[in-house]
């Protein structure tokens, strides 16, 4: 259906036809189609939804969009439709709320709802406690599959998740059944029988990051948060290992591109936020850039050859090029745990012989174009001899910093492109006016 | 149980408690216990597997190990083990042999396994087809809630994916039913009033990206695959879809740090491949890099003016950074499919709003330094202009680009920060003599 048939549809108010195809339609397509609407349809047909359709629409809607839409609700019907959601996807949209406002509409949910979002919002933002949801299965040792089955019947309807199920005994977290197991063994077999007890779990604190890597190295539907008495609290779902993994990856890009970090939509940034993210690093790689006016101390080389001064962007360019491919490999390695501290020699050992490699190939295509072009041997052998000598510096530079920033706790991935190459230009300037001055007799 | 444990309990021979000790790990961590063992031990402990366990396994292993590992087999052993295993895994294997062992290798499973290894065998390496497995569950729609279970109990052991079943009339997909539908419906519920017909599937020959952007918006377990005439001929799973991502995102870093993708671990591959991902397009660079060359049309400038070079360093570097800040944000919203072609003018305005503020806040620093430093007005202000012209030039390039290269089908992560810097140098190089050789007349 696209928008201009619901839009028809609206303004003949056929009210019918409309619930019948919403009820069709998944909930990321709806937010979607809602989206296009105009604010007073978009109303209209958002409370033609039945309440846990629009619960799950609205937890797909971005941040705008929602507050657009409930401007015109009652604190009590937004309440009706936190009590619906997931209380993961209910946290992330009160996350982005004044904290009065969030007040206000805690008083309207359930007393349950209530307790289970305060205690999500106290994760920190980076914590596996923020992405986990407190919906999921929960059942005794001692139950029937028939019993289990049961429960998943009675509870099952607002969970996401009935696909894993946690086996709990005093509060503690002895261990996992699935729902093929439930589906494949007969109905008075008892769990204790198929209860698997060697389980991945994380805790509350661990990082968002790793436990989306548990999800990309086991394969998991779920995984259990337990807290530090191994008493299930929660449960992280692959879905928002997904989107885990996707945020951390775009994170670590704009960091790579020396850029604040920034989770919204690059459309919905506004121009003052852009500008507040890229300004900082580029100050700071600016000022160090600055470091590179050593060249001033070479004036009287390139005075006598001007010709020096043609072939800098060159080296600088191929100097940061080669860098920034090492510590991209580092940092990526780095990131889906490929690679680790313990690897630091054999991965400069590496970079030192694929250096020599790639810097010899280089040299020689760049000393027999200035041997043609300039027919000048000294020249040639000079911007050659520069090079390679930049080349290695640079990959060396370039796979060590990443890995060395790991070690100081701070993220790799500042430690790319642009610093490597602010650095390696220094180095490049340095290494090509020395030999020049040698060879030149300056 | 550290690999110690294991080393002693095979030294003296303590067969009865190794068996014991290995069905309680999971695969992924017994294919990493594996591979540290030294080979005779580990082809020992393989056998010790069972069937099932020994085929999962084997499929987490790297290819390197299973190599190793399957020298000491017959064919026939080799074959035992394609059977046990899933048919893309399977595939996975296969494609990293010599086409000759793989059609005897071939010759030793079923029937059945040769037919759906052979059929996947023909995909192209970025299509659906070859990430989907041949596995999945075949429901009729007049069957009952019973009858759908029994069916599963049947063939549901061998399958990872039972969560989702597919309900198919005349070999033609006509919707889906889930585990949970199952689950906590009555036994004698007929399918035909449970199925989902509105589903989301794929087809055989789309881009393998396409499939796990759909896993990544609609929070699915499992897509299925058709073929031109509906039919199913496959499932794609979540922890598939997670992979390509994995290596999607892996492949657009490498890419954008101006190698060729390579999707092998980093350690893994030889300094010669390495040298050859990126060698070409340090070459291409560096040629290109000559065009700022033209730096020699403004000899006189720099013979009368030194003090100017030393200014090039700091302006190329802020310009490549500046332009590789847009391209990075663009190349991510496309590949997020969050930024798409009808954005370029809206996108364009933006960098360009945004290149006001940076550029202003940039050259209002930069100006105020060179006053501080060298008391010179008219330096500061040919400096400050050229940065702000710089800055402006490279948001609006590094913005450009990789949707210009979406459009011509190309890949956009090509035009990132290398690509970018170079074009940027020579716009940044011209700008500043101009306005220098005004300035100072020369």
């Amino acid at each position: 259906m696209t928008i201009k048939v619901l839009q028809t549809l609206i303004e003949t108010k056929k009210y019918k036809s409309i619930h019948e195809v919403l009820s069709e339609y998944n909930s990321v397509d709806l937010s979607e189609l809602l989206s296009k609407l105009d604010e007073s349809d978009r109303v209209l047909v958002f409370r033609m939804l039945d309440k846990q359709k629009a619960a799950e629409v609205f937890s797909y809607m971005d941040n705008d969009l929602r507050q657009s839409l409930i401007k015109t609700f009652t604190k009590q019907e937004i309440g009706n439709i936190i009590n619906e959601m997931f209380a993961d996807d209910a946290v992330d949209f009160l996350n982005d709320m004044p904290s009065n406002v969030v007040t206000q509409l805690l008083e309207n949910v359930s007393h349950e709802t209530r307790e289970s979002i305060n205690h999500l919002l106290g994760y920190s933002q980076d914590s596996v406690g923020s992405v986990m949801t407190s919906e999921f299965i929960k059942l005794k040792p001692n139950m029937t599959v028939r019993q289990a089955l049961n429960k998943i019947r009675e509870i099952g309807l607002d969970s996401e998740t009935v696909y894993t199920c946690y086996v709990v005994d005093k509060r503690k977290l002895i261990g996992i059944v699935t729902a093929k197991d439930l589906m494949i063994n007969d109905e008075s077999v008892l769990l204790t029988d198929l209860i698997n007890t060697k389980y991945i779990s994380v805790h509350t604190n661990d990082d968002k990051e790793k436990v989306a890597n548990l999800f990309r190295k086991y394969d998991l539907i779920a995984i259990p948060v337990v807290d530090s008495e191994n008493c299930i609290v929660g449960i992280v779902t692959f879905d928002d290992a997904i989107d885990v993994l996707t945020e951390e990856t775009t994170e670590d890009m704009q960091k790579m591109a020396a850029m604040t970090a920034n989770d919204e939509q690059y459309l919905k940034t506004s121009v003052w936020k852009h500008a507040k993210n890229r300004i900082v690093w580029l100050l700071v790689l600016m000022f160090s850039a600055t470091i590179t006016g050593i060249i001033t101390r070479y004036e009287s080389a390139f005075a006598v050859v001007p010709l020096l001064v043609s072939f800098i962007p060159m080296l600088m360019d191929t100097g940061g090029n080669c860098g920034s491919q090492s510590s991209t490999l580092v940092i990526r390695g780095l990131a889906v745990e490929e690679l680790n501290f313990s690897d630091t020699f054999k991965i400069m050992w590496k970079e030192f012989r694929v250096s020599l490699l790639v810097g010899g190939a280089l040299s020689l295509a760049n000393g027999l174009r200035i041997m043609l072009m300039y027919r000048d041997i000294k020249l040639s052998i000079v911007v050659s001899l520069s090079l390679l000598g930049t080349i290695i510096i640079s990959k060396i530079v370039g796979s060590v910093l990443p890995i060395a920033a790991k070690r100081f706790r701070l993220d790799p991935a500042i430690m790319a492109a642009p610093i490597i190459t602010t650095i390696v230009d220094t180095f490049s300037i340095v290494i090509y006016f020395q030999i020049a001055t040698i060879a030149f007799n300056l």
